[in-house]
């Protein structure tokens, strides 16, 4: 294997947008999801994240990483007055749609459908889901992180309504995300689908996995 | 499509392995990632974790998440005693050795050699990183941030060695995670191979992203 070799003085000396590119790859495949919000007076806002975290099944928590930049504030803000925002799985069909909503777009335009998604609600919750999105819920506010590091913000969420594309859910209740056709991203532009190749049991001490999957 | 749904209610009551599986599923894709560490003592430990997340490119900045687990408690001793940890992508080919690690291996017990990895040190640094990981790297912790909500920690690491197989790196600096032959992961135990679809360039208003991949 031929590696290309960075120091820590290699990446304080990098060009800008080469580092953002790099540094934004390196720690592996990231989930696509657009994260839905509505803001008191109604604008409805829709962005793609790729910073969604688990954090834990119960309750249901999700993190998101959010910078205070342009396109990320609608979505914070809109959080703040409403107290909830939906993540949409992005299908690997919609990549480039989804893509399209970090456009800075102005305040008083709704992405959903600027770059052409529909909204769809469900009883009760006041945030727009993405219709056709395979995998998407609505989640709660419950805490904000600041991280002191470099001031970005762990956003955590509380899942209160959940809907799954019935097919892609396994015997166990874990999901076949290929199956459900969700995509991938790296870095901040390349977009990948994928192939399951492997399922294992819980792994013990002395006993070899062997792949379960088919 | 065909949706399975879940209030809240429907996930307090599931079934806890059920939720488990479920729950750990709906963020999307998570990374692959072996964290290499060593104790005081020269103890090499190495565990798998989905949790790696980008939080920034300027510092180079890596979260993980920890539980108070088992497995994961040796890795987060370790990384208190040598304050460093290196962080290496899972290769698809060595999935089944990946996700072995997860085992409750017991202290004293390298998991490089009881699956099937190599340890290989780089100068001045600490702790050991996955022979043949595609893309491995040594961070520092820089921070702990307790995450309220449910007791897990999020671990800050600043990245200040780095090695990228040099084939997959993009012109711009951005990486082909499926060329590098990294996998992915959803939920606890399913593993995937990616296949890059489509990069796009920065996304501006009334200009439709067009693929560049080709």
């Amino acid at each position: 294997m031929q590696y290309s070799r960075f120091s820590k003085d290699d990446l304080d000396g990098m060009e800008r947008i080469y580092r953002l590119s790099l540094i934004n790859s390196i720690s592996g495949y990231k989930p696509a999801n657009l994260i839905g919000t509505r803001a008191a007076d109604g604008q409805e806002n829709l962005a793609i994240f790729s910073s969604a975290i688990h954090l834990g099944s119960d309750p249901a928590l999700i993190g998101l990483v959010s910078r205070p930049t342009t396109v990320e504030r609608h979505t914070l803000d809109n959080i703040h007055e409403s107290q909830h925002y939906s993540i949409n799985h992005v299908p690997v069909d919609a990549v480039g749609e989804a893509h399209y909503t970090s456009a800075k777009w102005e305040r008083g335009t709704s992405e959903f459908a600027a770059c052409g998604f529909e909204a769809e609600y469900t009883s009760d919750f006041p945030v727009p889901m993405v219709k056709g999105s395979p995998i998407r819920m609505i989640a709660k506010l419950v805490e904000e992180i600041p991280i002191k590091s470099n001031g970005t913000l762990l956003i955590v969420g509380q899942v209160l309504h959940l809907e799954v594309t019935t097919s892609a859910i396994d015997e166990d209740g874990s999901i076949d995300l290929a199956s459900a056709g969700t995509a991938a991203i790296s870095g901040l532009n390349s977009y990948y689908e994928a192939k399951r190749i492997a399922k294992y049991p819980y792994a013990r001490v002395n006993q070899e996995p062997k792949n379960i999957l088919y």
